[in-house]
């Protein structure tokens, strides 16, 4: 028996679909959506498909749109990350993620010294930058520590 | 512009395809098999999918077989899973999974006070049972405590 060259999955009729996301982050795309084994809608991915450009993943999610916050927080694990807002099967928006500037509260400093990991009510402040491949930097603005990896496993 | 209605993903040249896993088990599925933001391979899913029997999921793997520790933990969350093995884009081999009667080291108890929960070298023994719905109930071999749900949370 073959196995289909073309697997044909789902198009939704209502959601989103995250295209050119950094390849292997589509889990962590999936975190930050807080999407569990409960979620009852159709979602699928594809992690390490091969585009023209090279890897990417690829997320689908039926019924759902998403916040600026998700936004900002995808946008931070894969900079170059495009939106489609699809209604009635149709592709009625299609945008890219933007890098915020700045951040607050959204990841979490990896100086376990730094006063945003203390006790206060304090809440983690970074100003953002953007290296030419997907890299992303992160500046604490308390203890100047800089976080160029692991931004994924640090997400408040 | 027209979401395609039949989205193509790349299908495997060699791997393995799991399908009729229980809708929403898929994610743990990923986990059973220690697949993360590391995996270099392509994978794709579809969560909670509409079949012919209703929901289920579908995980497709480039490059991976999987061993017999593996199968049966998906056996434990998934037991009408059906594992495809793919070589050279051809399903050599199609077969389901088999619930064990027995486990000895998979799951942890959920009573904290179970023996194999203390700090003796003693690992947890279950035998298993399958509802006709797609349920498996697990008895502690110490305790007896009974459980019924939360298998993937309680996977060692």
């Amino acid at each position: 028996m073959k196995e289909k060259r073309d697997l044909k999955i789902q198009a939704i009729e209502n959601g989103t679909v995250i295209d050119h996301i950094k390849a292997g982050q589509a889990l962590n795309v999936l975190r930050i959506l807080g999407i569990s084994s409960a979620f009852r809608a159709t979602i699928s991915f594809v992690m390490n498909a091969l585009g023209v450009r090279g890897k990417k993943d690829v997320v689908k999610i039926e019924g759902k749109e998403l916040s600026v916050e998700e936004l900002n927080r995808i946008a931070l694990i894969s900079p170059k990350a495009t939106i489609n807002i699809i209604r009635d099967f149709e592709v009625v928006q299609k945008n890219s993620v933007v890098l915020p500037s700045y951040v607050e509260g959204v990841v979490r400093c990896i100086n376990s010294n730094c006063i945003s990991n203390s006790r206060e009510p304090i809440k983690s402040r970074f100003s953002v930058l953007q290296a030419e491949d997907e890299g992303v930097t992160l500046h604490c603005l308390y203890c100047e520590h800089v976080i160029l990896e692991d931004i994924a496993e640090n997400l408040l």
